[in-house]
């Protein structure tokens, strides 16, 4: 026994030195230079599949003039996110504040505090910026905190964290400490060495632990799963299945091990790879194909952040925890050339994926992560020519580190117009008029693209603008499936009854059943602030007999939401409405109320148990439309601090209060939903699935915006040839 | 009196003779000339929208040597469709054969007969071809009748017409003539001048009258109504309002005139016109763009009609009634290089499109585009660089005209490789795991276009292939709405309790409510012929209390249809399910049937009464999917000879007969609708609104099959130069 004892703890140690040599030896960035991109990713178990560093395709650094222009950046938008000067300030602030020096500190969030709305739309270019102040988010000594800095003054204001339940959005330092912090202990390592896994090999996630009673709350806490990488760089399908341990996030103590499904088999590493560098053949399948613009972009960014594009103009930043924030959308009317608000704010709010399987490793697994991880910090920098076409813009988002410290996350959105042969409008006289008349637009939108990975899944979230007037918001969805692990390897094992949680996959591999809702926060301003939200019901009317040959007919019948319960909507393909937001003090020259209409596309709803915790803190997902009043405070759709949340700060409940919108600013709330019965098709990873929504101006112009776009014609386009001719 | 009368008569007689003149005057192709793609549109009640013809940009005439190429066609392929000298040669058959041979006859379709099932599916290249047959439907002296034409022996098997209800699609001639059959009364033309409009400036439209009982039956009828093209080519917009005529189709007699809503001003010109050449000034928005691939596209079109492309293989035809046909759609097994079935055949079946105004000039327009009109007839020639991008490839359209003389549809089908910056697949590690990986592949996919203009409406129909074995079927709405006059010019002169039926477009102009149906007729072989319809539902389960801290979760219950019934499907977002084909008889390597699904994305329900009479015509939208087995009669899903029709051979009326389904080579059926309530900006011409659903493999392959394509890299695009600086 005491043998025994003796080399579990040699096991520990070696693991423990093995880590840390690699963790120090493969630093990808001098530790000095505080600007990379990755300053906040430099953990990993294993060397082997860091390789990639050393390719400079894969991952990009910011160049040095980048560097150079961040580094000296000023802010010209009063909606500007804190540029790298601002954000050393706040560190400076903070650094020397008496709460702070001398405790334990994290900063879980420094952002913008966005001036009031009325400030900011008053405010026009040349004039003086409204004060800049920094929003921050601290943990001291294992209390949350939320302050704002006045940058001019230095000036801390303290807040209460108020009276909700959860902590705030984890660092980037919380998730990766997490993921070693197992390693310290002698039981964890046993196992692992046990079930045939060298520690090197060894790949650990942080999973947020969700709520579900009285175990999780007074501490923050995390539940680590791990995966063996021998093999293979999609860990993710190699599942050291019904090992959870549990952390003490502030600590990174070892609260909990459970130690289940040792008859499990980990699923081998054969055909998961997806790299392309580690594919045993090149399937090339067409010859290239590029979207070209031989007089270059039709858009401009001013000062960073203001794109101007076709009769478009809006504010575009990066956000930690809302990924991309688009802001004073504006169209120009083709009539009087004035530009005419649409959308003060729309950004992603919160996420919900919840999965299917009750049992001991992953009923908690019912992710919100915008809330839990930021939907920004997961967003990595994107592939040029692939993740977006060769004609596109790339912007870099500028966050800071736990201790304050900025940094850059290159690439992080990107801005592009697309052309894929759609067409705009057109008209063909038919045979049966005979008129010769054939006229037909093509259809080029921009696209503003940014994509997380949230560990293994990557969300693709586009805003598409047309020029039209339509805002398409699209979500997709690819990456890599959370997979369970099972000692089956064939159907046939499997008796009828019982109930797999998912789709067997592969050999050993479970693709468990999950949903996934994202919420959009959508703050129209249609011509001005004051709005209304109109459910336009499309009903059967009966005729009386006799009246007409006709029996029934459908008919709108506009009903005007007084207060927030009238704008709790549930989609029905039986009960159908469009549901517009109008400005009631704007009509059209015939005299209909200028509007913007919300248009679903394909989407599903959650069906849990409204009193299931899970559903509780994803109560947004309970209707697929919400409307609320303008408020500064309720911008997250499942709360401000969302980590352990009890849902009671969540969009439900806010709605709840049914306060009045009729003829007010308001917020419309969208949220899309998506059922994913994995298939094999999603190994070893998943041929992207998407899904959206349209914001479609509804009598909003006098007539067809474009009507007087020119049809494209062969001279204007380019003469190209393939590059290896030239 | 006397003097009214002559004057009366004058009139007439100088409408005739202008109607005449212009006809005549104005034919674009010279008489002798029966390839010309207009062949079938001669008619026009003025010349001066007439210009355009002489735009060579507008019309596009087959070139000499394409006309050459079809007039020697021969075919290829057991689906290829007939040929010029088989429909001459049917002509000539026809012309000698005993029925015709003393009559006055006209033909309404002209059709391969396509062989059986099996024949065409053990056929392969290089075997002798099935024996060629037309399948013609023709009405002999006011009688249908649906022959077969065995082409190498000239044998006529006559056929009954069956005791169904209804009559063939109208020849384009039928809907030309009866345009201006009413010229040929009085009565109509007084009224026309009396409301100020100049005969020449009249244009008419052949609608379609349904059928509301006793009043359509027993002979073929029209409604005629008009509009003014006066200072204006969108005459859609002037209606007159009101005046209906109803003719006899077959003698093109006058047997009632509906006179009302003489007080009902004819809309003004002003705003309508949406043709470049009319605009008073261009927005010219964008920089050229376009798709450009330097080596030139990917796919290939063997034999005219069977395109190869990436991973895709498939037969190709235009077809008079259904606009396009996709038949023996492949795809290869990454894995094993094979190419496996996937669909038979393929086409949109049949449109529904009722108009939601029960009054006297409107309660009828509940048009079935396909089977009254004829979708491929309808589809008129593509206008390259707008409406299919530079790199697209045209296909003609060959069809009889109502003699069974041929003609060319030139450019009627287009086919492109599609890139508009989309991700295929994508994965980018997190900062959590820090492993510098980031994979992405565009994503490029096939598009098939046509465009059908069925008078005012454009009905855009797009066969999109991907690589990952996904095909999206997308209609896009453009073109013109049919619009209602009112003496209404603003919106505070009606009553709030006046129900509209529509929204007020412009001064004088209603846009009507109305619904859109396209039915999509998918004979899916999933590896074979015989398949199953499975629907897996998405069911909460909830767990008894203390089993799990989670309350509910959802799980995939499978329920194989048994027989027609259990696949009559209504979709719920709060009952929700996927809809598989699989082969029950092909398993994965871990034992998954093989399997496509049908998914769904924005769409609408019919609401109309089930014993509406347009909607037991149209009962086919009484639900989103049905499944019936394969039978080569059951093709059409508003039946057959749809034009007034009593709904007597619908599919709802086959599907009812409830046979069994499971493991049979069956026929997939999905319905697309659109709620449409106009708004100001479809006005004068509507910006495209599109809705699509996919079939998508669901453990079809072992893996995602697009795993081994490469990722763009920057030596492979091209080099491009702006044409003017070139």
């Amino acid at each position: 026994m005491e043998g025994k004892k003796f080399l579990r703890n040699l096991f520990f140690l070696c693991g423990i030195i093995i880590l840390l040599f690699f963790t120090i030896s493969n630093l990808p960035y001098p530790p000095s230079n505080s600007l990379g991109c990755t300053t906040n990713s430099p953990w990993c178990t294993s060397s082997k599949n860091r390789f990639q560093f050393k390719n400079p395709h894969v991952i990009q650094f910011p160049s040095d003039s980048k560097l150079r222009r961040h580094s000296t950046a000023v802010p010209h938008h009063p909606l500007d996110p804190l540029t790298i000067p601002e954000l050393n300030k706040v560190k400076k602030v903070i650094q020397s504040h008496d709460l702070f020096r001398n405790s334990n500190y994290a900063l879980h969030s420094v952002v913008l505090d966005e001036p009031d709305k009325q400030l900011v739309l008053t405010w026009q270019k040349g004039d003086p910026l409204p004060p800049r102040k920094a929003s921050v988010v601290a943990r001291v000594s294992r209390v949350s905190h939320v302050l704002t800095v006045e940058l001019e003054t230095s000036k801390v204001i303290l807040h209460e964290t108020g009276p909700h339940s959860g902590y705030p959005t984890m660092t980037v330092e919380d998730m990766t400490s997490s993921t070693w912090a197992p390693l310290a202990n002698a039981d964890f390592n046993r196992t692992i060495i046990e079930r045939g896994v060298d520690l090197a090999d060894l790949a650990c996630l942080p999973i947020s632990s969700g709520w579900f009673g009285k175990s999780e709350e007074k501490r923050r806490l995390i539940k680590v799963q791990c995966y063996s990488m021998k093999d293979t760089a999609n860990f993710y399908m190699r599942p050291i299945e019904g090992l959870t341990v549990l952390l003490d996030l502030d600590t990174k103590e070892v609260v909990e091990i459970t130690d289940k499904g040792r008859n499990i088999p980990i699923p081998k590493a054969a055909n998961t790879e997806y790299r392309f560098s580690a594919q045993n053949y090149h399937q090339s399948l067409i010859n290239p194909i590029s979207i070209e613009q031989p007089k270059g972009p039709s858009y401009t960014i001013e000062d960073d952040h203001l794109v101007k594009w076709a009769n478009w103009e809006f504010h575009l930043k990066p956000d930690p925890r809302a990924g991309v924030i688009v802001s004073r959308a504006k169209v120009r009317d083709p009539g009087t050339g004035v530009m005419r608000d649409v959308m003060y704010k729309g950004f992603s709010s919160e996420l919900f994926v919840p999965y299917m399987d009750p049992t001991d490793a992953w009923y908690f697994k019912t992710y919100m992560d915008a809330g839990e991880y930021g939907f920004g910090l997961q967003a990595m920098p994107l592939d040029p020519l692939n993740d977006c076409p060769r004609n596109a813009y790339y912007m870099d988002g500028v966050f800071p580190a736990a201790d304050g410290t900025p940094y850059v996350r290159s690439n992080m959105v990107c801005v592009f117009e697309s052309y894929g042969g759609d067409i705009g409008w057109r008209h063909s006289e038919s045979p049966i008029t005979g008129m010769g008349i054939r006229e037909a637009r093509p259809k080029v939108t921009l696209v503003v693209r940014m994509a997380a990975s949230v560990a293994n899944y990557d969300y693709i979230v586009d805003w598409e603008f047309q020029m039209d007037g339509l805002i398409r918001v699209k979500v997709g969805l690819s990456g890599i499936l959370m997979v369970k692990g099972t000692s089956y390897v064939h159907m046939n094992q499997v008796n009828q009854q019982e109930n797999l949680f998912g789709t067997l996959l592969s050999e050993n591999v479970i693709g468990v059943i999950h949903d996934h809702y994202v919420a959009f926060y959508l703050d129209m301003d249609v011509d001005g602030s004051n709005n209304s939200f109109v459910k336009v019901n499309i009903e059967r009317s009966n005729n009386p007999p006799k009246v007409s040959p006709r029996r029934s007919y459908l008919k709108a019948v506009k009903n005007v939401a007084k207060t927030e319960k009238d704008a709790q909507i549930k989609l029905k393909l039986y009960d159908p409405a469009e549901f517009h937001v109008i400005n009631p003090s704007k009509k059209t020259r015939v005299g209909n109320p200028v509007g913007y209409k919300v248009v679903a596309s394909g989407t599903a709803a959650s069906l849990l148990d409204l009193d299931d915790p899970p559903q509780k803190r994803g109560a947004f997902t309970n209707n697929q439309i919400w409307v609320t009043p303008y408020n500064q405070k309720e911008q997250w759709a499942g709360g401000s601090f969302v980590y352990q949340s009890q849902g009671d700060d969540t969009l439900a409940v806010w709605s709840n209060r049914n306060r009045p919108i009729e003829n007010k600013d308001i917020v419309l709330w969208y949220t899309l939903g998506f059922h994913h019965v994995p298939c094999q098709e999603d190994f070893p990873i998943m041929p992207t699935v998407s899904s959206s929504f349209d914001l479609k101006p509804v009598n909003f112009f006098e007539s067809n915006p474009i009507l007087n776009i020119p049809p494209n014609v062969e001279k204007d386009l380019p003469i190209c040839n393939a590059a290896a001719s030239a």
